[in-house]
């Protein structure tokens, strides 16, 4: 297995990834897009044939559903909020002067009312206020999403793509559908020959008050993961999660089941980047001498 | 012809657009993605034929390019800049009380190395650094770009979809694919139906001495733009624009000529949100009835 630095260098040499100076951010080739738009198209065929709505977000979100969310309360250090000049803070020549001289032009901007999107079922939800249809709903969406975390781990980007699907209803059926998901997920990442780990897991909740939230999440088994090796056979990778909510969304949005109690909702979702680079490290750099059912998945 | 309001209320009716708080950042319904789509691959086959290689960038970008190209020269009330928390700048039991509040929590960020994209060929040009082979080389790259402009405009939105084609080579070579593409593109928009205005345009400048290089951007025919109706019949909106750079790039970044001259580079864009809002505003919100060539040329 490769470690970290070595995937790195052999995904720009085998021409996968295009180089950057920051951290986490890189440029996909064609080369690798192929694997990760083959994978996306299975799991969109699924959501399809389950007949979930196909929906599609920008990279940006409204900043008050960070606030109403509680989402500086859990993940401070990954938001990315957004900021641009405005006259009123100052004039352009000296903002000019700043940047020129490559000193912190910070000053001189203003937060906008958007900032980055941190998982791709976020702006969903607050388009779903009012009733609900007996069944519920289910959705399907793929999204850039942001998360303010330089690091030298190829498989922990700064901007990547999330494929998620959603289900909203009763609390029984988000459940159940949740449940069916990581059976479901883990047959497929199996049958494209990775080696998976499936665990009760928590978020990176944020400090102290972070523990709790985490142990609680533990508790009550609110999130599963799956992980597999990418960069260490010891330190697996979650490429893949399975959560469920409660009435949280649907308390905060007003989504509301037909007898007008608070919905339940559900999502599960899938590291594209993180998939593909799964893939990669497991079959190699050639993708031509990769196991025929793979190739013919993923329809390389 | 619908008005700015008429044409946003018939999107969100007619099932194309999910609404938000903030203006400019609309979800998008399959209905609408699958006329964007469509038009998305027609510039791709173009692409694909012409021998362009396919790359892809995730929608933010090293801060440092802002710097290097002079973007808050020009444009500095687009520009989107990425702030995180970190634990420096405060604690984080006053930023939770500061965001619960309501109030202003910017005190409590830092700059991040990255900002939001504002263009969808600003992240390849530094990947570009070297000699070229004596033909140069053309890419093709759809990414979201980003500019902080609220508007109640529906084709002016903050988040929206460039599709790009980048030619980096020799002066002649680079100006004559060009002007090839802008006629190229006239037939494909007219083909489709929509009513096209070419004119020498100027980028959107800031401040007073903007106006400079607006005209001189003019006076040497720097940007071709293609403006169809969208919310009006007499203000028309840019749907393309056919820009050449001179050596700008070719000298920032370093990228030679096999002679050792730098390159010279010229982009080509659609904006896709405002083809598919042209495409609705002039055939209407039933897809069904749109005239059957173009159904057929958009996979509809």
């Amino acid at each position: 297995m490769l470690t970290r630095k070595e995937l790195t260098d052999a995904l720009i040499a085998h021409g996968f990834w295009l180089p950057s100076n920051v951290p986490g951010v890189w440029g996909r080739t064609e080369r690798f897009e192929v694997i990760l738009e083959g994978f996306d198209s299975i799991v969109s065929d699924i959501a399809r044939k389950a007949g979930a709505e196909r929906v599609s977000f920008p990279p940006v979100i409204e900043r008050e559903v960070i606030r109403n969310t509680g989402y500086m309360e859990s993940f401070p250090e990954l938001c990315g909020s957004i900021h641009s000049y405005r006259e009123e803070r100052g004039s352009h020549p000296d903002l000019i002067r700043q940047v020129e001289a490559g000193n912190d032009w910070t000053e001189f901007l203003e937060p906008m009312p958007v900032t980055l999107c941190p998982a791709a079922c976020y702006p969903l939800y607050p388009t779903l206020s009012g009733s609900l249809p007996e069944s519920g709903r289910e959705i399907d969406l793929t999204s850039y999403v942001f998360r303010a975390e330089p690091s030298d781990d190829p498989a922990r980007l700064q901007s990547f793509r999330m494929h998620e699907n959603v289900r909203i209803g009763k609390p029984d059926a988000v459940k159940r559908w949740r449940d069916d998901w990581v059976e479901r997920a883990r047959d497929l990442l199996l049958s494209l020959g990775l080696e998976t780990d499936l665990a009760v897991a928590a978020d990176p909740f944020f400090g102290r008050g972070g523990k709790l939230l985490a142990a609680n999440q533990i508790a009550e088994k609110l999130k599963i993961e799956i992980s597999v090796p990418i960069t260490s056979a010891e330190e697996l990778t979650a490429v893949a999660s399975f959560n469920y909510h409660g009435d949280k969304f649907g308390t905060t949005y007003g989504i509301a089941l037909p007898d007008g109690d608070p919905a339940h909702t559900a999502c599960i979702g899938f590291g594209l980047e993180r998939v593909t680079l799964a893939l990669i490290a497991t079959h190699g750099t050639d993708v031509r001498i990769w196991p025929a059912q793979v190739r013919e998945q993923l329809s390389l």
